[in-house]
Formats: C-alpha cells, structure tokens, sequence
C-alpha cells in the first residue's frame, strides 16, 4: 500500500487502540473519517505542530466530538506536543487526550466540542472573525489574515437545530472560507439514519446558499482534497458530503450502530488489522508514516515562519498598524479605562438596558475590536454600536452583527469568534431566550472565554408579553454554572462596573438587565467589584440585613425608610454579583453580613434558591416561586410583593423569628 | 367590499385596537396574516366554538405568537367564550387575552406559545398524535381520529433551530395532515429579514421531504384556501408560503419593522380604518360580520355533533373499544396500580436508568398509551419499549419514537403530544443535554404537561466523556423552575416511586438517573412520593442529619456507620424530590428535619445551591463547584469527595461549629 493509505490505516487501528485500551470511546467515526482527517492535516491546512497558536492557521473544529481519537491520532503523528503515551493514557484522568476535544488543555485544538451542532457554529464564528480582522488588517500584498476554517461534522450534528441556524447565517454572510465536511456515515445510536432524517442534506445547504460537493466515496483522501481545492475557488461557503462507513476496517462493526460508541473488541481489532494489511501490534506506528507526516508538519512550520516573515514586513510597510495589531490580538484594554469616571457617569434614573447601550457606546469608542449584536432583538436589547456598521458580506468591517432569531447559535458563534483571538465579543437576547442558548455558555465558560452576554427584560417587569417571556429560574440556573459570572446591576453605576468586569474577567458575563427604568445611587460605582456591598448602612448596629439585586434594591431601600418609622434599623446590602462577593475574603464577607446577624431577608424577582445560601434557615426571601404573567410590570411586580410594604412585614417577621 | 373582505379587515382593526387600547402589543403580524387567519377559522378548519375541547378537531398553532391578537380576534368573532370586554382587556391583568396565548386559560386555545419556533415543533407533535391515534382506534367506516394539524410560523420560527429540527423530522414521518403557513413578509425586528435570511425556504422544506406552495399574495384568502385544499391531497406535510405585509392597511407602518412590536399610533390607526373602508369607531364589529361567522361557527359544531354520532355508533359497533378509548383519553391509570408491590420489585444493585428501564416494561404492558423515546440515545437511557414497535410512516402503532439528534424539538414535539390527548408521553436523552430543551421543559410546566423526561448519565458519574458530558449545575436549573418535579432516585425502589408519581401528578416529572450501578435500600419505595424521608435514623437522638439524593445516598449510608465508631449518631435522610417534601406539612418537614437540629451534611454531585435550603447558614455541603474532567467515573467521585470518608471528615466539622 502506498504512504497515503498506510497513513490513514494508522490512524485506524491508532482509534481502535485508544479505545481498546481505554475500554471506552468512539471507535467508528474517527476510522471512517481517517481519509478526511489525513487529507486535512497532511495537505489541505496550514497549520504549525511547532507554533500551535499561530495566529493565521486554518482554524479546526471537530463538530462531532466524539471522534476525538482521529484528531489525537492526526495531532500526535504530526509532531505536535501529544506524545505516544498520551494515546495510550486515551479518557484517563490528567491526560491531554480526554473524552471529546478539550481547547486550551491538548495542544492543537481550537475548540472544545461536546453537544452536537454546536461545533459548526463555533466554525461560522471563527469564519466570521477572519473576514473581519481581514478586512481591518489586510493591505495590498499583506494578506495578514488569510486562512480558512474547516469543520467536520456528523449526521448527529446534521439533525441539530444549532447547526441549521448557524450555516443559515454562514449562507446569508457568504462565509466563503467555511469549509464542512459532513461525515455521511448512514448511521446513528439508534440505527439507521433513515428512521430519523430521509432529508436531503446537499439539497438543504443549496437552500441556504452554499456551494455542494457530493463526493461518490468518502474514503478516498485525493477526491477529498479536489473537493477541497474546489470549495476554495467558490464564494460561497461549502460543504463537502463524503459517504463513509462507520467503523471502516473491522469487517464484524463496520456500517454498524454498534461501532459508535464502545470498543470493537480485541479480537475484532487484530482482525482490522489483518484485514487492512497493518502489523498486529498496539499502538503501531511505522518509520515511513512518521516520516511521511514529519514533511507535512515541517511545510506547515514553514509556513507559519514565512507567515511571520510576512508580518515583519507588514510592521514595517505599516507602522502604525503595529499597536493596533497589539492592542487587539493581546485583547487588553486602554490603559486608563478603569479609573476613567466619565464611564460611571449615570446621574438619573434609568433602565439598566438603556445604561448598558451608554457604556456600550463609551467603550466601543475606546475598545475598537468590540463587536457584537443580538439575536434580532438590537432595538429591545439596545446593543447597537452607533456609527459601527452592519456587518454583512458586502461590509466585513461593520461592528453591529445581525444574528437573526438564532440564540443558540449566536452563542456558538461568539465562541467562535472569541476563540479566534482578535476581538472582543458581546451577544445579546431578552433573558428568558437564555434558555435556547444554555449550553453555549456553559460552553464559554468551560473554555473561559469572555464572551458577554447581555440579557435584557429581566424578570416579570417585562410585563404584557407575559409568562413565557418573564424569567423566573433563569437567574438560579445560570448562577448555579461554574465559572459564569452573572451580573445583576441595580443602576447605571453598577452597569458600568459590570461592564468593566466583564472586560477584565478571563471568563464570561452575563450582563442581566431591566426593561423598566431604576433609580441612581449614591456608592454604587465601584464597589460592585465586590460583588455584594453595603449600599446604605443602618445607623447603628443593624436589626436587618436586606439584601437583594438589580430591580429589587430599590424597594429596599424604600423599605429601609418604612423601618425607621417603627424603630427598625436596616442595613441594605445591594448584591449584584454574587460570584464575585462569594470570591472575596472573609473579613470582607463577614463585615458586610456578619456571621451573627442571622435576621436577613432577600429580595429577588427570580426563583429564592441562589439566596437561601446568605439568608440561611433564619431569614426570608421574597421571591418569584411560580410563573408570572401577562399585565403591566407595575401591577407585576406589586402582585407578586415586590414592594417595600411587603418587605417591611416579612422583614418584621424575620426580626421576630430571631428574637424569639 | 365582500364579507370575506370586511371580515378580514375588522379583524385587522380589531386587532389595531387591542394594541391601541394596551398601548403595548404587536398589530402588524395579526395584520398581515388576517386573510390566512380568515381562511383557516372560517372555511379550512373543522373546530366547534361551541366545544372547543372537541377532540376531533382540527388543531391550530400560533407559532409566532407575538400574533395573539389575531386569534383572538378569530375566537371572539367566531362566537367562542371570549367576549368583546376580553379583547378591550388585551394584555391587562385577569384578562383571558394574554400577551401571548396561552393554553388552558383562553378557550380555543391550542397551545401556549412563547419562544419562537417551538410552536411548529409543538404542532408536529399534535400530527404524530393524530396519527398514533387514528392508527389505534379508527375502524372502516369509522374516522373516529381524523384531523389536521396547522399551524402559522414567521421568519423568526423559520431562523430558530427548533423548527428545523422539528420539520425534518415531519419530513421523515410523512405526516401529511401537518399543513404549516409560513408568513413570509420579509420582515424581522432588527430590519429586512435579508440581513439575516437570504435563504430559499421553499427549497429548504423541499429537502426536507414537505409538500410546497408558494402564493404570489398571501392576502388572498382564496388562494390561501385553494392551496390548503391542495396540501390535503399530498400525502407529504405541507408548506404554504404566504408573501405578507406586516402591518397591512397602514400606510405609514406597512412593510415596515415599527409594526412588528408597538401600538400603531391613534392617528395611524384612524388613517388605516379610512384606507380600509372601515368605519372609525373602536372595536367595531358589523352585523353581517358577526353573522357571516355565526355561519360558519354553526357549520363546525354540526361537525362536532355529527362527529358524536359518529362516535356513539362507532362504540355501538365495536364496543370493546369504549372502555380503551375512555381509558386512553381520560388518562387514567390502572385502579390497582398504585397498590401493585411487583412495581417496587429491585432487589438488587442497578444503575437507575436501567430501574428505569424495568419500569417502563411493567408500565408499557398495563398503560397501552404509554408512548415515547429518546433523541438517539435509547440503547443508553434505557427507553425502548421491547415489543412496542417503532413508530414511522409506515407503522403509526409503533410506540418508539426515533426523535433523532433533535433534544429541543423533542421535547417540544413532546408537549404537543400531551397537549393532543389520549396519549402518555415520555421522551429522554443524556441529563447534560437537557440544557438544549431547556425551555420546552419550561412550557410543560407552564401547560401543567406531564411529559415524563428521562434524563441519564446524571453526574460526574458519567466518567470518561468528560466535563461537556457531565452535568454540574443542571440539577439546580431545573428544581428552580416552577411547575417541575425533578426526582433523583437512589435505588430502584425510589425509581419505582418516581414513576408513579410521574404518572400522578399534573405536571411534567424530570427522572434524573445514573450511568452506575447503586445499591438498593430497605424501606426506599413508597416513602419516597414525600420527597424527602428518614432512610436510616439515628440510634438515638441524630448528632448530625446527612442528607442526599441519588448516586450521594450510598456514600451517606456508608458514612453513617463510619460516623458510630466515632460515637457519632448520624441521620441519613434521602432527598429524591425537593419538590414534593416542600409540598409536605411542616409537621412532617419538621420530624423529619428538626428546625433546631442545625447540623446538616448535605452531599450532591452537582451545584450545592439547591441544598442551603436545608443546611442553612450552619451546615455545609458537599457538591460539585468546577466542571468535571475526562476519566473513570470511580475516580471523579473520589477525587471530587463523593465518599463516605470525605462526609465523615465534612460532617465532623459540621458537629464541631454547630458545639462551638
């Protein structure tokens, strides 16, 4: 057999191994996806195994990650820093070759992938980012940004609505550097595809604008790479279908659903292996194949050293492009942003959603690679960058992106994009569609990405449109996700400082805010850095604590007043980051809620489980505990005890309690 | 004017004035769609405005439901009990005319609508229905079943994943009674659809499988009618695609995204009565409008009584079939079954999905409408009916849904199943992707649908797939979410419990299972409809309660005895379903949790905020805070601290602060 295919049958029987050995994983997909998997990494990417971050690399994205072996096996043979022990350490706890891909942990991959779809949508972004820092870095024989982004996918990924909204906007954009491969294997979990999609994909992409090429064998690696060759002469973006057979290799599994998901079997592999001609050994590499690939990764570290060369020349041409260059790859911010007063400056009572249009101005004056945009909610939202442009395929420097009703994959995207490097992004939706995108931001937040999510009409404030619209759990939920700060400001002072968290945070935000205007404070600027703070203490000792976020300090604060009149003083703690009060010291913590001081009562228009862990077994939340509904927000939110009458009563009650 | 005509338009006006008289509303989707929505009510749809609950009716979903007021201006004039004062109260509190519409509250009403696109998969769900049924009961002679389905989306439901999902999957089914309107009117909020959209969905739905008609003018009622008499001769689902105006008849508004999302404006409206030919007066209903529509009202309930002759015949003729009707479509359960102890049959150590598993066989055989599947994972969540068949084109008996990679659309589809009637539905997929049918779990609850969700590989307990596998927050999501019971069971006998109470109860029921084997309890069956009960209670007076759900049980257990050769006396309290023991008396809460015991030791493998509520401010909890990681789940437990040791050392502290 030639090198071609013995390079491809190593990376067979390397899938079958890994999980053989680790007697868990997906052997099927990655050993009928060999041949593309090769085709791509040893001749149709450019990409460095030396410098894996390489800023202009074809970017990568295995939509269907649990064919991870394939890219282990492709990454390692490649030189990259992926040994042959992680291979065989393949799913075990603290190797770089977990269950599906993991960015920012293996060396090499782009993103993580783990729910279906959602990998196409993470490519549509990091294709979005590459048209727009092209078209504001590129000069005439200066192609700086220049590369593609290839994604492979499944027909799991196929069924999933993430990705039918994804490459519908990659159609509309004409992501003519977006290259899917779709793995057309005929073959699901529960058997056939047939039982659950007779759909004809090709004939769908041509719908949304794509370029088609339908291959005849989807294991035949030169036919993968003319199609290739051929998607990149095309405008549009393209999908290359290549039918393959789950599982190729192993005569007993091959075209089967039980390929898929557990280990062929030992027997089953030495069989493969006899079968396509390769040794019998685990773990099987030969000199040649090593070599063979060793050329491909050595003319793709050329690459990306004439890539650097390039840039050197571009610095020098382009002078003044250097900072800039900077400035937006290293993703900081202007130096004197944080101390800049005019940023909090928010003197009336306003709706957080119309303060965070203000500092989305404020900054994106400041913060040139700010980019984002809502999912067709940009009037509502209030996320237009004024003088930013549309984003479009005719204008790739437009600031203001047009997602359409696509939450779940606007959030895939913004991974995307903030994947790439380059740009700061922000996406928008009325808060209670959070639901449609849930797990693209647990996605962001297991990748750390600082993607900020602005959520607007908050809670039952929302009003007319009713229960579906009113969020009540959402705010539980999100708060409950690790690593997602969720930032609930309670006027323009305290938007601001969440803005600023949100830019400074390696992690995402969510920026949680109302449709209805809000008093303005005094001592609500900075201090929301801590998360929680005392807002406006009691005179003396405190008999209460109120605490509450957003929409609900300002019946406490109301209510504080209501107190005095009985003799009741009350200290209101407006808390609207409670992932950041819970990330402070103890002497913090415990002077702003005193460890004693257990009459505490919380206010929330949202479910009272995030609270019960600062109100304990003694005190009270005032919380949204069923579904709102449809009439104005000022009789909402009076109805359901949003009040500071309400407070004072349940709060007298609370003092009661823990006096007696 | 023709009284098709002035029909159409008086439900324009009527639909202009709600909004008007809100001041708050969308009036230029009810506008545009006014024809179709003509059309349907008064000539396409078998409905009786005299028995909205016919079950034979032809059902209609309002997929953009921002549109409300157009079904409610249909209902009102079609003689339905939604008087003139309901639509002069749109949107205001107590009204039966809700922001958007919602089920259950407004006669006529189908389903609640909300998020976009749900109402599509909604609607395919009614069409499986109908098929499920039509198969079992219909006799030669006897279309006892026999309806159709419609439904009117707009772009948005066109742009979200959901209803991609949910048509592929008509597509593949064949089911030709679905007839969806699409209104195409080329308009979103944030401007043209085109800068969103620049797809060809005819061509889409093509790939899809459906049936397509494209309209020159979607205000012409007749062509609106004469293509949905055409949809009913193809044996595929039918698409119509109906070019709209939004906004139609005002002239400063027509076209344009200002009439998607508030009032008109008064002059607007004056403007638009006179271009119209309408007189100006507010809500203004003619006489021979009102008639021309009693008609056609009176033409529906004569169907609905000859449907009851029909249907007394039918029973007269085949009456073994009365008491399964009855029994199907009352939703009753076998009389014997809650008392039936072979239900609580686990004696031995079993992962819960597979407890599950066992369930559903002993249910399948005594509930013949027990109906339901899995987003391609049933071999792992343990779903199929064995026996039941698979539910296709071909065989509408089959009681195994192959949903496909389509968790959203699932559960979507799943509520409208529900909602049809004569149907039990479960549907399931792995717990972590719950987050993408996040919110059509939330309308289940808000409809008051139980839809059972089967929801496995429930923790960290997942193992090698890694931290996107492994749910961490989901648990604390979702008991947030009002309307749910989410139950964790720790055995088979909890398992058992869980379903019945699945089965019982008015609401949707979340059953939260394990990948692991678990051990099984004495005394875990029954007791567990509480919610919360003493598994295994102290010797004596409890030193420290210990309490958990699920998989956290067994290293309680375990704990326990552990704790007495330390002189420790532990309580080990089991927690499947935080919902129900909140439900309970405080009598009973307080023997089982005495309010004056304060040292608690709660243990999960997911967010501890659910917990506080019962450990309060003095006891702690031991719970997953970080996203998991790629390895054998016996490891993750441990290192993570899911062990009886690590609750010993937490619980001793516990004992020690609550001393101190």
């Amino acid at each position: 057999m030639d090198i071609s295919e013995k390079t491809i049958h190593t990376i067979r029987t390397l899938a079958a191994d890994m999980v053989q050995k680790a007697n868990s994983g997906h052997p099927g997909a990655p050993m009928g996806l060999a041949p593309a998997g090769y085709a791509l990494y040893a001749h149709a990417m450019n990409h460095s195994p030396a410098h894996p971050e390489w800023l202009n690399r074809d970017r990568f994205v295995l939509s269907n990650g649990h064919a991870g072996a394939l890219i282990y096996a492709l990454l390692h043979l490649l030189g990259y820093r992926l040994s042959m022990d992680e291979l065989q350490s393949f799913r075990q706890a603290g190797s770089l070759t977990p269950g599906h891909p993991e960015q920012g942990h293996t060396p090499g991959v782009d993103t993580s992938t783990g729910p279906l779809g959602q990998g196409v949508a993470n490519a549509v972004g990091f294709a979005i980012a590459e048209t727009m820092l092209a078209a504001k870095f590129n000069r005439p024989g200066f192609p700086v940004i220049d590369h593609y982004t290839y994604a492979i996918c499944g027909d799991g990924c196929m069924m999933e609505g993430v990705c039918a909204e994804a490459v519908s906007l990659a159609g509309t954009l004409a992501l003519g550097k977006m290259i899917l491969l779709y793995d057309d294997n005929g073959i699901s979990i529960e058997g056939s595809t047939d039982i659950a999609m007779k759909e004809d994909i090709g004939l769908r992409f041509q719908a949304y604008g794509w370029h088609v090429v339908t291959l005849k064998d989807g294991q035949d690696d030169t036919a993968i790479l003319q199609a290739i060759n051929e998607a990149k002469q095309d405008a549009r973006p393209s999908l290359i279908i290549t039918p393959t057979l789950i599982g190729y290799g192993c005569e007993q599994k091959e075209g089967k659903a039980s390929a898929h998901g557990e280990p062929l079997g030992k027997e089953n592999v030495a069989a493969m292996k006899r079968r396509l001609g390769m040794p019998p050994d685990d773990f099987y590499v030969s000199d040649d194949v090593y070599q063979h690939l060793a050329q491909a990764a050595q003319a793709g570290n050329q690459k990306e050293a004439a890539w650097q060369d390039l840039l050197c020349r571009y610095f020098k041409t382009y002078p003044d492009m250097k900072d800039e260059w900077n400035a937006w790859f290293a993703c900081e911010l202007p130096k004197d942003l944080a101390d800049d007063e005019a940023l909090y400056d928010f003197p009336k009572a306003m709706a957080t959603r119309i303060c965070s249009y203000e500092m989305i101005q404020r900054l994106a004056a400041r913060i040139p690679n700010l980019v984002g945009g809502s999912a067709d909610l940009a009037p509502s939202n209030k996320t237009t960058i004024n003088g930013g442009g549309d984003y479009s395929a005719e204008n790739r420097l437009g600031r203001n992106i047009h997602f359409g009703v696509r939450e779940h994959a606007m959030a895939a995207m913004a991974n995307g994009m903030a994947l790439h490097g380059g740009l700061r992004v922000f996406c928008s939706t009325f808060f209670v569609f959070s639901d449609y995108m849930k797990n693209a931001m647990r996605m962001s937040a297991m990748m750390k990405l600082p993607v900020i999510y602005i959520l607007t009409h908050d809670s039952i404030g929302v009003g007319e449109d009713g229960p579906t619209h009113q969020p009540v759990e959402h705010l539980a939920g999100l708060r409950a996700m690790p690593g997602l700060d969720v930032f609930r400001p309670a006027d323009g002072h305290e938007t601001a400082a969440a803005w600023l968290s949100a830019l400074n945070r390696r992690r995402p935000t969510c920026l949680i805010l109302t449709r209805q205007d809000l008093p303005s404070y005094t001592g609500s600027g900075k201090a929301a850095f801590r998360g929680a703070y005392i807002l406006k203490d009691s005179d003396g000792a405190p008999d209460i604590l109120l605490m509450a976020s957003g929409s609900e300090v300002a019946p406490l604060m109301e209510a504080r007043e209501l107190f005095k009149i009985s003799g009741v003083d009350a200290r209101v703690i407006s808390v609207p980051c409670m992932e950041l009060f819970n990330e402070q010291d103890e002497a913090y913590k415990h002077q702003v809620m005193p460890p004693h001081m257990r009459a505490r009562l919380a206010m929330e228009a949202g479910s009272a489980m995030p609270w019960y862990q600062y109100t304990g077994l003694d005190g009270s939340v005032i919380a949204m505990e069923e579904f709102g509904q449809s009439a104005p927000a000022g009789f909402l939110l009076e109805k359901y005890g949003f009040t500071a009458g309400h407070a004072v009563k349940a709060g007298e009650q609370v003092i009661k309690k823990n006096r007696g």
